[in-house]
């Protein structure tokens, strides 16, 4: 797939357990299609399936059921969205789920839970992803986040000196502090730098990662990064009336104008508002729209009209 | 190759202009033997070559040359670490350096120089480098990097905060400022934060990079990551008495004890030390030790006994 039409560049990595697994994930689920993405920053895997591809796996794993591609992967996308989503494996209503490194590098997730009564079995089996694909969606991104990081923190260390200017004005025209505990060292720059990553590197290895080191902060971050690159894309496709290349944040661009960041708010929300725009995209919630649905003692089950 | 014996991985990546293409490079040079990784950021390639490699190669390149391979690998790096060093791809001497993309998605650095009077040529053939190459040397380190850039902007923040407290005590108490100018707003984490995002993402854009955004300060803050890193492992080693794992940047470490962080200095030279610590090393600005030197017209021109 062309990097710069993948549906999962503006989305954001998110820290997912999976079967035991430690990874990062990126999923679009269509209308009966998907894409997924994982890593754990060793190894990068992926799949991508079409509405055929899905029925005749769907047909070949769970040869008792007969459904349309449309009620079954609704119910997949039920059971493996909140999986790849941030939840803790278990899936809803229960499904298991285990992960299988193969020997050809490939990665299998496998999901067990129940429809109407019978076992449900689905498998993503993903390949290795290549290494331009671990360019777009990580090097690049990272890349161009630790760039705006640290000028953030060049220009923090800016304003610092302007407020030591301004408390050194203070202090020559005779003022003093009511409580002691409030004053503060002048910042020295390179000695704050220094001191700072000898107490941090550390901090990097007694960390418990259950994130990969991708806290909810850089996943923003990244959010927000990757956002404004597919705002310049749009509007770059607007401009020539044709498919622009990935806007490059490695070069000059052919012609920027001056664009308008969306706020960012704590947490992903946003995200969704951007996918929804780029593709026809299934929301994670799947509300489910089929109205049969039966008294069962067991909780959150639902019955899709599975027998024709 | 084992990624965690990867004699590149304490490098740090060196932006270079080969051959008219804009490159990060890392590279090696043994006695007789070299290891080189470029990227574009798009795709990344690798060579090593052991001795017999080099001289095999050399002697097909350049047949009426009859040189050890000691002197031919001289005149190799004289030629080739400037080069990828951070030269602008002329070499030293007025070397020719080209750079072909392969249909196979290789890629092939041609030197032409001369030496002896005679055109030298060498040709780096560098194939595609695995995705758990790009992890090792890119994705974690850049992973590792942000956070530490993320959590030392944090902290800025937070010392503006503890100015801002002290500056409001003064104020309560009557102080005044002599220099109007030097009055500054309070700080405001998130309201500072979007303004410089606003400002900054564009900047991504519109910045000339010849550097593919690796500027100076992320070169060095790189070279201190992957130098602890090192550190790390070279620890873990000593107590284990045996090869240890390359320690995980993104899980938790066996045994963490306290660690004393190399002072960072601009630019990489402390780098030059770390590396001698850990190979045998060619120092980049080779000393002929050749002492047969004949007048010549040309300028810096180095015979080294060529002729058996």
């Amino acid at each position: 797939m062309d990097s710069s039409e993948d549906v999962l560049l503006h989305r954001p990595w998110i820290p997912v357990r999976i079967g035991g697994c430690q990874l990062l994930a990126k999923s679009w689920f269509g209308e009966a299609s998907y894409r997924v993405l994982l890593t754990d920053t060793r190894c990068a895997w992926e799949e991508t399936m079409d509405a055929a591809a899905v029925q005749s796996r769907a047909q070949q794993l769970n040869r008792r059921l007969r459904a349309s591609v449309a009620a079954f992967f609704s119910h997949l996308c039920e059971v493996a969205q909140p999986c790849l989503s941030g939840g803790d494996g278990e899936a809803e209503g229960g499904a298991k789920v285990s992960v299988t490194r193969l020997e050809a590098d490939g990665l299998v997730v496998r999901l067990k839970s129940e429809l109407a009564g019978l076992p449900f079995h689905w498998e993503f089996h993903c390949s290795p992803a290549p290494v331009s694909l671990v360019c777009a969606q990580l090097v690049r991104p990272l890349l161009a986040m630790s760039r705006l990081l640290q000028r953030q923190a060049e220009q923090l260390g800016g304003l610092l000196v302007r407020k030591d200017a301004e408390i050194q004005d203070y202090k020559e025209n005779g003022a003093t502090l009511s409580r002691e505990r409030l004053q503060t060292d002048v910042f020295q720059e390179e000695t704050y730098r220094q001191n700072y990553l000898a107490k941090a590197l550390p901090l990097l290895w007694s960390e418990s990662s259950n994130d990969l080191g991708f806290n909810a902060n850089l996943q923003q971050l990244y959010a927000t990064v990757v956002n404004h690159r597919n705002t310049q894309k749009r509007k770059l496709s607007e401009e020539d009336c044709s498919a622009a290349e990935e806007p490059d944040l490695t070069s000059s661009p052919p012609a920027s104008g001056s664009l308008e960041t969306e706020p960012t708010k704590k947490g992903v929300q946003t995200q969704e508002k951007s996918s929804k725009e780029k593709t026809t995209d299934r929301p994670p919630i799947q509300q489910e729209s089929n109205t049969a649905d039966r008294q069962s003692s067991k909780p959150k089950k639902k019955k899709v009209g599975l027998f024709r």
